[in-house]
């Protein structure tokens, strides 16, 4: 017998690598925060004696969910300004109020309130752009959430620094005080084409050789932005990142929902990755992103909520769902992007794009224990003929019981093990009645 | 002091009517199962005795939700077969799973399965396309929920009737019986153009307008219908239905996603409703209904999830949801289909399809307390700035914690009062064993 942490018994597990595979009653070992084994639950506990175990009987099991895109902090905008046109939206509420309210609370305290959000609807890892991704880094691994911290970039002042140099020095310090840290990478995050010129997109594309780490952009969000560019460049922004060297496996572009043909394929050539976002694009009338071509050409797709204030929620179950409906709908085919894809998408597509592949983003010996269990057996999601596809298709993110990060237990039983959920309401509530007081 | 059965304090009230009106600290008094005021919560203690009260001191009061177009015992069937096209979804496997077990015992256990969880996520009202409309209506009328049984029509012979004939006399004989009863209307539900001819149609036409009950129908589902249609009788089916004198305020046309320009003004005179299934039309990628253009014509919109075969699931909130998100993504426009208009065809806009404007659908005096509480003081909503759009974008099912409808409370603090939950799991899996077992 093998001493070891824990042994996690579940009815389903779904580990994502091999594709498509569903075990029953089968167990997971955890040791020192890693899987080590996944084999038949009887077996197991002939084979392991764990410190701890736990039994999910009525849960399926998946690699914990990983946020590609987000902007954590902004969930104290959630439901501010709805319904209305982008350009009013941005300009009217949302950058207002960010010129006014935000700053290292603002960012320490939207953040945790997002991080408990994602906690208890199963993500695991978030990738984030915003200012302050120190506080953003600090709060993460208060927390024991895993995140990839956006050391944002843009051409303008604000709170977080002058220019883009500033931006850059502030974010290669961040991304040397975390540099060591399991749970914590940074990538650079320049906002995207039309707020980043030039000269600072060549520096970090420099520096991102240099100290391998990736690009996490927002390219192709709508086709006023692609329109605006073409008027003063006479390009369009995917054909200037290309120009500037920028299309490789180290970029992350998110939204994506203005595309050629031969955009598509060119982007599959250079190896960059998509980063999916849904919802935040049909609330804001972006446009749709051609998933199904992108996939068919070979481009790594993965999942991201955007921030709350474009969505409601930082929900990625839901966020599963509305990419299958959504690429179904578009598609024309109600066989495209099947539930085991999407879950794929959410977890393990989404670890590769953040460069994590080898660590997360599916149930193998030798990656960190990042798992999240779902109960199945509510009356929302009987009968079961098919446990993921329950999963994509009827399942709440009330349904998630239990998270671990590492092996640590984070949500237990739905309850936050390392976040105080009443403090961070209280926290909240403060910021409403601030936020309020100067939205018009 | 006024005796009433019972008051119920909410922090919020959205009574639909006023429209995008949302009273805060109010008080509706409830007696005899109808709303007989809504005041002020001070003022309502001070002119009513209530039997009891009820405080809802961090949730919002809203008209129960009216899934307008579902088949209730086909959540025995959920999850069956996703991810597959129309034609091998239904041909190989709803239609076989239906025609090997669909008796009086499916209709029952499957429609009580399906009530447990409309209940549980706030819908008080549902319009049935099903067999056995008799055994949907008396499982419905033991729960207390308001139903509308469809008398299904089709020309070929199925376990509920052979030919037109009896269907429609079979149909009567459950609208005579369930008649006086004012928890159950019946509506007639040829099930679609193409399966059924025109001498029923026209007999139906006839009956629905001697007994005053409307026609609910699947209509223009899909494309391929459309061209087969065409193909065959060299009309397309709108015209059909026109020419048999179908189109008219009696009519709800359910999905409606191919419709050309003349055809929504046709529709909008003759003065038909649509009842739109995003979710479904989304998963069996059956196309979009133009809703924003059918709303700008003046065509009634009313909302449901169809049923759990394709959708998964029968929540309301969700689909409201996905009709405002993908109405602004297929429009181009993020002010399209709003919060609060989303609200309203979710409830009132849904009973005045089904004949039942006077009776349900708003929280006005007179109509019956049929009601929906949803708790807003979570995580995943807040910070909260407007509870109306809280409800629609980041709201989940299980927020809802009370339903009445005509004033019996049958979910009390998330507790189902009429139904035994653990009942219905238990026959939901003797189905779930016996339906698997044959499903190739």
């Amino acid at each position: 017998m093998q001493t070891i942490d824990s042994l996690i018994h579940a009815r389903w597990i779904a580990p994502v690598e091999p594709d498509a595979t569903v075990y029953e009653n089968h167990s997971l070992a955890v040791n020192e925060g890693r899987i080590v084994d996944m084999l038949p639950a009887q077996q197991a506990r002939e084979t392991y004696r764990a410190d701890i175990e736990h039994d999910l009987g009525r849960h399926l099991l998946i690699p914990g969910l990983v946020n590609t895109h987000t902007h954590a902090a902004m969930t104290l905008l959630r439901g501010i300004a709805d319904d209305l046109p982008l350009d009013e939206w941005l300009n009217r509420h949302i950058w207002p109020a960010e010129s006014r309210w935000v700053n290292e609370d603002f960012v320490h305290d939207g953040t945790q309130l997002a991080i408990a959000e994602m906690l208890r609807s199963g993500t695991t890892c978030f990738n984030d752009m915003y200012f302050f991704p120190d506080v953003t880094a600090r709060v993460a691994a208060h927390s024991g959430i895993r995140v990839c911290a956006g050391l944002i970039i843009l051409d303008f002042p604000t709170i977080w620094a002058q220019d883009a140099d500033e931006y850059i020095s502030k974010g290669l310090e961040v991304h040397d005080r975390y540099r060591s840290d399991p749970l914590i990478s940074t990538l650079f995050a320049p906002h995207a084409p039309y707020t980043v010129s030039d000269a600072p997109l060549e520096h970090i594309r420099v520096l991102a050789d240099e100290l391998d780490i990736s690009i996490h952009m927002h390219v192709h969000e709508t086709a006023a932005e692609v329109g605006k560019a073409l008027e003063l460049t006479g390009k369009r922004p995917l054909a200037r990142l290309q120009d500037l060297g920028l299309i490789s496996p180290a970029l992350l572009a998110v939204h994506m929902t203005q595309l050629t043909a031969d955009e598509i394929r060119q982007y599959a050539e250079g190896g960059g990755h998509v980063v999916h976002c849904p919802e935040s694009n049909m609330k804001l009338a972006s446009g749709f992103s051609p998933v199904v071509e992108l996939a068919r050409a070979g481009v790594n797709i993965a999942l991201g909520t955007d921030g709350a204030a474009s969505n409601n929620d930082l929900d990625m179950l839901g966020e599963m769902r509305s990419a299958a409906l959504l690429a179904k709908a578009t598609s024309g085919d109600a066989s495209a992007l099947p539930a085991g894809t999407v879950l794929r998408m959410a977890t393990l597509n989404g670890a590769k794009a953040l460069g994590l592949g080898e660590d997360t983003g599916s149930l193998v010996p030798g990656k960190w224990a990042d798992l999240t269990a779902v109960r199945l057996d509510t009356l929302e999601t009987r009968p079961l003929y098919d446990p993921v596809s329950q999963l994509v298709y009827a399942c709440s993110r009330e349904q998630v019981t239990d998270v671990w990060v590492a092996g640590q237990h984070l949500l237990k039983e739905r309850r936050l093990t390392t976040l105080d959920g009443n403090e961070i309401l209280q926290r909240t509530r403060a910021w409403q009645t601030k936020i309020r007081s100067t939205d018009r």
